[in-house]
């Protein structure tokens, strides 16, 4: 057989979900040139840039037609005669956003993929490098932590709040970790306790002299990640320290970030952006980014950093698994599979 | 006579300037311990953090009674056995915020002062620690800038404003300088422009396509800096380039700083604050203090860099003045002489 039958998720133009995407059914050649990889897709998840690129509103566009996805973790079939970095059997990710990982196989240049450990759960793979890396970089490469040190964040239940909570347990550093009010509450904070959260508050208590007193007898927080902006990132600046660093990754309240002028003059403290799509363009092939999926990967296997609670969806119900992802407060990640494809 | 009569503008309680400020009498013993100076002051100006001192709005709260006044200059009359830093006809400034200016002679250790060059005009002199080495530091230490490159600012009449002009000219940087609208609005810009501006800008003009023609042309400044607050930082932030650093050292409009999400996250903009006097503590003694000083005084010497537009007042008409320095815009800034004190 010298062509493999493809299935892919595809928009040809930018609007709700529901509308504009569709599947296409195409083949690829087996045959590949010298430098080419074929992989077959295992899994990928739906993550909130995925619809927001579906509907033209992310900042990064992608040109159209375009097959939709920017994280996933494949399993090598075949590679082309020049390359040696990947084998048959390897398991790869995207090196860079925009992939389009919602698809049964892909053939693309080597310098595409990155190779990640095949001896993890593909779960924990496909979800690794977005949440996971986010939530590594920012507390690796800003506030200069030590062990001890103490980080608040607010959106503490998302994906890239619950990896921080983990990444930060594993550093022995503290967590004071900020979630919306709910019914449920208590599950959540034993939910995130469980994690490794050294404490965690509803923003409603944040705004209590009890959040006062926790402060003080934590002391302030060198590190504040902020995901939400508005109201939420204004009370993380109240409550850093002298010399602070905020860094904000999200926007998930889409009211801008507020801050008050004598908290840069007179508590010094720093306000930041993290983007973890254009970290990845500039550290393609950087030490940096080797050592992080090392060191991610160490803890995965230590079952140190779990895998977001998931439902998976075989990649022919996306419409299903992507409406379900657009609906209110998320439990669990919606994550599409491919593993009943040949 | 053994000892000195002494005039201070004091205050022993918070409040509006005309009603909490006096003048006291004391007297000084001329008899120095091993380790103290004794200098009569020359000049001394008004700064607003001078006046939000005295109305206990400032973040630095004097203790009570105090004597008003952070900047000026003096000249050293007697100094005691143990000091080789400092001899009789020397020029010093105060090394920290909060020592007291507003006086016609201060006796106190060595520490205290400053040396500075006594072959500059005294207002200069007088003029030279807060808004010049404001500007100089911001310059300096943020945004990594090269000769050629460009730096928007806003407040441009301020006297940091002015200092940024002309300490940026003499770097070869060039600067684009955003002011208020006003009558004599020609008047300002020839003046800006020829201390140096490269471009002078209302901040209705900032919001035309004429700006945007005048960024592309430029390029993107690296470094904004900000001194206003609200709508007026914002604008820096619409314009301000990829990886650009906005330093907020004041807030004149009373408005927090407002930053979008997507210019942390996309645009990869930092936002930091910047405070001379608590520089001044972490660098009291620091080579880079020593350098900046020689730099700023030579940049005076060669006429790079000249003293704010004044208008001088003897000290026991302190009362004037003040009121003089708190009345709408300002055209020149108000400085209190001692020299017709003995």
């Amino acid at each position: 057989m010298s062509t493999i039958n493809v299935l892919s998720v595809v928009h040809d133009e930018f609007g709700v979900p529901s509308k504009v995407l569709k599947s296409a059914q195409s083949t690829i050649p087996k045959a590949l040139s010298s430098n080419q990889v074929l992989i077959k897709m295992l899994m990928a998840p739906i993550n909130p840039s995925d619809i927001n690129m579906i509907e033209g509103t992310y900042h990064l566009k992608p040109q159209l037609p375009a097959v939709v996805g920017n994280e996933g973790v494949g399993e090598v079939l075949e590679v082309g005669r020049n390359v040696d970095y990947l084998k048959p059997g390897d398991w790869v990710i995207p090196s860079q956003a925009g992939f389009g990982t919602w698809r049964t196989h892909a053939v693309d240049e080597v310098e595409k993929f990155r190779k990640i450990s095949n001896d993890i759960p593909p779960l924990s793979a496909a979800t690794l490098a977005v949440n996971p890396c986010t939530a590594y970089r920012m507390l690796k490469d800003f506030g200069n932590l030590q062990p001890g040190d103490i980080v608040i964040q607010n959106s503490a239940n998302s994906a890239v709040g619950q990896s921080v909570i983990q990444i930060a347990k594993a550093w022995n550093l503290k967590t004071i970790n900020i979630v919306r009010n709910r019914d449920n509450i208590d599950k959540l904070v034993s939910h995130l306790k469980d994690l490794g959260a050294t404490h965690v508050v509803t923003e409603d208590f944040v705004r209590t002299p009890g959040m006062k007193e926790l402060i003080s007898s934590e002391g302030r927080p060198k590190l504040a990640l902020n995901g939400v902006g508005g109201k939420s990132a204004t009370e993380l600046l109240r409550h850093i320290g002298s010399k602070g660093v905020m860094v904000t990754y999200g926007g998930m309240s889409r009211q801008p970030v507020i801050v008050p002028t004598g908290v840069f003059i007179f508590k010094e403290v720093s306000a930041v952006g993290y983007w973890n799509s254009q970290w990845n363009v500039e550290n393609a092939t950087s030490p940096e980014r080797d050592l992080m999926f090392d060191e991610l990967c160490d803890m995965i296997r230590e079952c140190k950093l779990i895998p977001p609670q998931s439902e998976v969806f075989n990649l022919e119900n996306f419409a299903e698994a992507v409406q379900s992802a657009m609906e209110g407060f998320q439990e669990k990640k919606k994550v599409l599979s491919m593993e009943n494809f040949d």
